[in-house]
């Protein structure tokens, strides 16, 4: 049985000021901390049901688990349905300003997402179609929410978040800057460069006015014109099959 | 002001057993509640911020429109911050079994999806791509659930929504049906027919064992081979995508 002060510790990461203070931050989910054991990630602590210990990889000695009824994991868990296992990470130290530059590959700018549940499902799209970064403005919603490390059911684990001030990156990149705009080059006839970014704006504002500056190529999703916006996830993963759909046809 | 009992009534729908009872829905924000007014929806009354009484289109003299303080909008809202004005509307007939089948144009079919928030952003990116139908399992989650019609943004005003027992629909269908499943062929290789059906699974399990006997043509989105699967929303824009891509390019 887990102790009281055990679970309002584990409770406490639940939220945002309580993840910063301690570094630390919060996987469920057999599947999804599977993932991140066998990534760069530091995995300091499981709590499983009984019947799930068996069934997790070899661990280090440092890493410790604790059984915990079903009741406990309900405690401690940070969903309606708690699954099998919830885990305690370590947050990564953020990559460096030259870590982000894209180099010989297309990276994705996130601008004031505020949805976790889209940023998660970005980050599971980019590594389904092997991105394994993604930029994100300082404004947008943190990465170790537990809504937005459940939507990307993993892939966390692969992707590379980093948070930066997008003017100061993008204002003296040579590299084309694309941006999902109106009126811009239509998607489906865009020539992708082997090197670059590509800007998805938030989801009431789309891109913010100083970064819509900074766009060198405007591109735009063609439709039947009933409606205003794609949500920003769709977008992105559009944008993903395009730059990538090349190296997938063969005729 | 509202009435103690207008408003116990407005909360009464958020849940599913009072909509089916009454056969009424909310319709959240100034933009989505345009929208149903421009359609074929049924408007019966609108719930409405003083500011934004004159924003509305011209009414009916059958459409009552109440105005509302924040604090009463807070108390009917299904939403945490709500928006400028909520509305009542009600549940259309259902398509009929006719109505349902692709006719000289390609049909989306949803076996088993659960959230909210997936099947209201499919029904927004279909939308955006001009598909005016779908098709869902007697499973799938309620349609008129406030989650899917504030995801929908507005774009289930022109989408048709059925629910039918898909074996039934599908089983004498000459047509071909699309299934996105592992080892399909490369989506990104297909030639589309003018007609037929694209079946998404659900979140949990993919498409169902029995429907997957009905698919005639298995589909995989090719990727990195990182993870195991796509959000389901994002598998919809990608079928959506690569169906639609040959009308917009001249190239």
């Amino acid at each position: 049985m887990l102790s009281k002060s055990q679970i309002s510790f584990i409770k406490s990461l639940h939220q945002k000021k309580y993840r910063k203070e301690s570094g630390l931050f919060l996987v469920e989910g057999m599947k999804s901390i599977t993932e991140f054991l066998n990534s760069q990630y530091s995995v300091q602590s499981i709590y499983c049901l009984a019947d799930y210990i068996p069934k997790l990889p070899k661990l280090s000695q440092k890493q410790k688990v604790f059984e915990v009824s079903e009741q406990d994991l309900t405690k401690i868990s940070t969903l309606k349905t708690p699954q099998e296992a919830l885990a305690i990470l370590e947050i990564p130290q953020e990559a460096s300003f030259n870590e982000l530059k894209a180099d010989n590959e297309i990276v994705f700018v996130l601008d004031g997402v505020q949805d976790p549940g889209n940023l998660g499902t970005i980050i599971r799209t980019l590594d389904w179609f092997g991105f394994d970064k993604i930029i994100c403005s300082q404004d947008t919603v943190e990465v170790y929410n537990p809504k937005v490390v459940q939507a990307t059911m993993g892939s966390l684990a692969r992707v590379k978040v980093a948070y930066t001030d997008l003017k100061q990156l993008l204002s003296k990149e040579k590299l084309p800057v694309y941006g999902t705009l109106l009126n811009g080059k239509n998607i489906f006839e865009v020539k992708w460069p082997s090197s670059g970014y590509v800007i998805l704006g938030s989801e009431g504002n789309g891109i913010s006015k100083e970064i819509k500056a900074l766009v060198t190529e405007a591109v735009t999703i063609p439709g039947a014109g009933h409606t205003e916006s794609l949500n920003v996830a769709i977008s992105a993963a559009i944008c993903c099959t395009e730059i990538k759909r090349i190296n997938y046809i063969k005729n």
